[in-house]
Formats: structure tokens, C-alpha cells, sequence
């Protein structure tokens, strides 16, 4: 099934269901009355939010309306907890061997980055940032929403514990994303507001395009309407479940915990193309020893959309202008 | 005013308000029913929250109870957005003195770490932990919650959307920690569950120990009952409002974001003595090349508990045991 939430003046917003095609919607408010609800429920929220989506599907869905992706906010407005993945190695080789770093990585544990959750941008809000020296940047990736998933679970049980797969913008400025490397803590000013798909789709929407713990399907993200890269989410080098796993080793995941993949990035990357700046510039770096493709400038557009098998557009598109923003230090 | 959250079974809790000297407590529903609402809220809350403040230390609030600490959870048992701060750079000092190490900061840029607000602990709550050889200390801190700030804002405006502030232990596990720093992309395994003290008070309770953003208060901590340490929090290399205001540069922060101090840690750490086992043992090598001290095994208990002028303990203690879990990787 999909879902979305639309926005109702509150934090939170309020949940519909969204028929398979993205064209029409409707309340779920006698289900639950946000996305978290539903999560923090799911037990008894699953099946009377499928019957709904069969209803809409169906064309038999009483007060359905057109689903208007503007209307929406990201699926969780907020969370409780968001961990972005590095999770695509071969974008990191890449940004490794241009730029002659080492991030000093340990065989088989993941790449995992602690981030903040209570404020992602809807997915046509423009999106303001203060100084185009800060370089902007995007990340094109896939992510997931899960329940509970206690301590110590392992890969097989907190994977089956992912109840909604999502696409996302993670947002990033270059300028301090290396300086804050360097100091070993994380990121602060390298990673503002994230973005999400205006739909949230559950798992056994995706058919075979879900496999090993892996969204299998191409990203295309477009640089003022122009096709920028369209790598696809297979090559991810650890499942989402083993991730989970590596996370819940010595903590509880709480409902509505979001974890993503990291920029999607292959190996047949001169071919299908980035998905994020940072990565075609390394790439120019390597091959030329300069990068030429420009970060972002306020007034530029950039969309994420992935197809299904059949060509529609399975979470919709973020789709969304980078502006100015009017705050004085 | 003094606020806490009683369990009832939900993930939220149920808001109280506590008495000054921290003996009896009253329902705050009919107000807001969790503490997150009453920040989202602070505008109208505030006030009545107040009175009822002011009734309850009276003696004249209808059907209060005895408070029991035991009952509580963390003020805010999740939230949406949790910073924790390194602000006493004499604790980075003295560790990158004792491990040789070079972290890369840079001048008038406070150190601050994303971290995970989804579940924490609540402060009577034993707390689990694998393998003692993950190596488990302690972190004794002051923390602050705030409204909601806008981006852009400066340290004084931030400053000023402080609504509570609290003591917190960020329970460590040094043996992920050096490896997580080493990576470069902060803390996942190094920081599981933080716990807050059972309750949070409005700055203006502090009196003068509230002064320049900073609190002027010893943390006195304390191992299996013996006195471990009780720096103060007035030394603090950066006010609570300069690190927010850093944070909200190009983020805004929403109401029921949590910032922590850092490990409290003074100059004269060789007579008060220090808030974290990292620090003692870092001295300990720094003096004759051996650290001593052990960390954390599994049965240990710790308290953390910050006290007034009037010799009152002006947050309730943190008290907690650290178990084993029964999980199974």
C-alpha cells in the first residue's frame, strides 16, 4: 500500500492512503491519524489501511480526492530517530581516490551517520539555505521506516520489522562536510533538513524490485529538468536489515525509526550517471584533475523519481527549488 | 518550575508537576498531557503550569501525591532532535594529552554530536548493556530543552527559547568509541540509550547558578556510592545560546530539541575530580602512565545529582544500575 501525509497546520499532518497510480487519495483518520500512529500500531492499523487502499485502487473509496503531491509533507513530518548509511561503497572509493583520503572504515562494519529528525522539508517546498559558499549539494538514496525492533535483534528480524520504503534528498553542504569529517564527530552544518518522497510505500508494493534488503530499482534524479544520473539501489553493500542489526546491538529502535541508504551510487557510474554533485566531480577530478559541474545555485530545481517495472512513478517525485533564505547572523 | 513524566504506559508518559524540595507531585493534564506537548505549547502552558507550581509548594493543590523518582521517565522519554556537546574542551585536553591524539577543531566551533532521542532511559531503570568489553563508562552533563528556534537565529534569541534545563548521564562504550572517532562520521555503537535526571526545571529555578548560558552547579557523581567527582558546569568553553545558535545556522530546531553540555569537566580536575571514567583513567596515564581505573562492570551503580545553595537537590537524582542483556546476536 502507499501513504502520505498531507498537511493540516499541526507538526505531525495527517495520514491518507494514496491509490497505486499516485492519482487519488483518502482520509485514514479513523485508522490513525498520523503516518507515526500508524507505525506505532501497525499491528491493528496494517490491514484496515490495505482494505482502504484496495477500496481506492477499486475506485470504491467514499470522499476519495486527487492526490496533489504539493499538499504533501514528508511522510513522517518528524521522527525519533534518523541514521543516514554510507552504505554504497563505490561512492565513497570514488570520493577516496579523488580527493586522496582515507577514511579509516573497519571490514564489515558499516558506514552509519547519526542525524537530526525534527524537521524534514516536504517534497516541492523550496528548500531555503543561507550562502551558496556553504556548497550545496544533494544526495539521491532510498530508505526505510521500521517498527520496534528491540536490542539485539538480528538482520532476519529487524528486516522484518521495515514496514515502509521511502526516496530521499539528503541534502548536503560541502564546504562543512570536510572540515567536520576531519574533526571526527559527524556531521552539524553538512547536513540541514532532509527531504523526503511524498509517498511511503510498504515493502510488497516494490514486487521483485525488493530483494535482499535492497530497493532494485533505478533513481533518476534531474538537474533543472535534465537528466543527471539514474543509478539503481542494488548495489548497496550492506542489506538494510544488516544495518538494523549493526545498529540494535546495544539499543532499541523505536517506531518509527527511519534508516537510509546513503547516495545511491554503481560501479557502472560513467555510464548510469551520480546522484549526487560531489561524486561527478570526483569522477571529473580522477579523470582530469579538475571538477567542472558547479554546486548548487540558489534559484535551481532538482528531482528524484523511481519507476516501477510497469513505468509509474512509484513514490512520486520530490521535486524542489534550493533558494535564499532571509536570516541574518 | 519543576517538571517530570510519570509512566502510565505510553511511549510519552504522563506530565506531572514536582514540588521545589521534590516531595510530592500533581497531575499537569488538564494543561498538557506530556511534557512534549507543553513545550509545543509553552506559550498558554507556561502560565498555568506556574500556578499550579506555586500551589503545589503552597500546600493547596487538590489531590497531589507522594513524587517517586522510581515512577519516572527521562522528562522527555523520546524526542525529535538530541545534540550532545563537548563543550568543556579541558575534557578533550586532557584526553588528547593521555591517547596522543589530534582532533582537528577549529577556532570558535564547538564540538557537537548528533545523536539518537528515540528512547532513553529512564533514571531509576537498570540499564543493560552487552559485553563488559565493550568498556562502559559514564558521562555526567548538564542539558538543556529549548522551543522551537528558527534558522538564522542569533545566541541570544536561542538562548532565550531555553524552557528547561536537566542533568543527563551519556553512557559510553569506549571500546567503539576511538574506532567511531577514528571514522569520522561520529557515534552509533560508541552511544547507546542517554539518561536524563527525573526532573527538569525552568532556568529562573536555578536563581544565579543560571548565569552567562552556562550552570554554575557541581554535578557530584558517584560510584557504587562513593564519591567519584563534582566539577562544576559555570566552565564551559561556549554558553548553551552560542552552541544553538551555531547548530541553527541552517537548520531550524523544533520545539523539544535537547542539547547536552558535555562531560562536565574542571581545570582543577585534580581536586574535584572528574564526571567520566575516560577522564580519571586519561590522568591516571598522563601521571604515571598506567590507567587503573576500571570501567564499567556489569552491577555497577551510579548516581548523578546536582544540589543547590540551599543544599537541596534542585533535579532529583539520577540512580541507576548497570545489568547485563539477554540478547542473543
Amino acid at each position: 500500500m502507499k501513504l502520505a501525509t498531507l498537511r493540516n497546520g499541526s507538526r505531525d499532518g495527517r495520514l491518507v492512503v494514496v491509490s497505486r497510480d499516485l492519482a487519488r487519495a483518502v482520509d485514514a483518520a479513523a485508522i490513525a491519524p498520523t503516518l507515526q500512529a500508524a507505525i506505532e500500531h501497525w499491528a491493528t492499523a496494517e490491514a484496515p489501511l490495505a482494505a482502504l487502499y484496495d477500496a481506492l485502487n477499486a475506485g470504491r473509496a467514499a470522499d476519495s480526492f486527487a492526490f496533489d503531491a504539493a499538499q504533501a509533507m514528508s511522510p513522517l513530518p518528524r521522527a525519533h530517530q534518523f541514521i543516514d548509511a554510507s552504505a554504497f561503497l563505490n561512492h565513497g572509493n570514488i570520493m577516496e581516490e579523488a580527493y586522496h583520503l582515507t577514511v579509516k572504515k573497519t571490514e564489515g562494519i558499516p558506514v552509519l551517520i547519526q542525524r537530526q529528525a525534527d524537521d524534514f522539508a516536504g517534497p516541492r517546498d523550496d528548500y531555503p539555505f543561507p550562502d551558496e559558499a556553504d556548497n550545496a549539494d544533494f544526495e539521491g538514496e532510498f530508505a526505510v521506516i521500521t517498527d520496534d525492533i528491540p536490542m539485539g535483534a538480528s538482520a532476519a528480524e529487524a528486516q522484518a520489522r521495515i514496514r515502509l520504503v521511502m526516496i530521499m534528498n539528503d541534502v548536503s553542504m560541502r564546504t562543512h562536510l570536510f572540515r567536520e569529517l576531519q574533526m571526527g564527530f559527524g556531521f552539524i552544518l553538512a547536513k540541514p533538513a532532509t527531504v523526503f518522497g511524498p509517498v511511503a510505500v510498504t515493502p510488497d508494493e516494490l514486487g521483485e524490485a525488493w530483494a535482499d534488503g535492497r530497493v532494485h530499482l533505478d533513481l533518476t534524479v534531474r538537474r533543472n529538468g535534465e537528466l543527471f544520473g539514474h543509478p539503481n539501489g542494488r548495489e548497496m553493500d550492506w542489506s538494510f536489515g544488516q544495518m538494523l542489526a549493526h545498529i540494535a546491538y546495544n539499543r532499541n529502535l523505536r517506531a518509527g525509526f527511519i534508516l537510509g541508504s546513503g547516495t545511491v551510487s554503481n560501479r557502472a557510474h560513467r555510464r548510469v550517471g551520480s546522484a549526487c554533485l560531489a561524486e561527478r566531480r570526483a569522477v571529473e577530478k580522477i579523470d582530469t584533475g579538475e571538477s567542472v559541474t558547479p554546486f548548487l545555485h540558489h534559484g535551481e530545481r532538482l528531482s528524484f523519481e523511481a519507476f516501477g517495472a510497469d513505468g509509474q512513478s512509484v513514490f512520486g517525485a520530490i521535486d524542489h527549488r534550493f533558494v535564499p533564505c532571509n536570516t541574518q547572523r
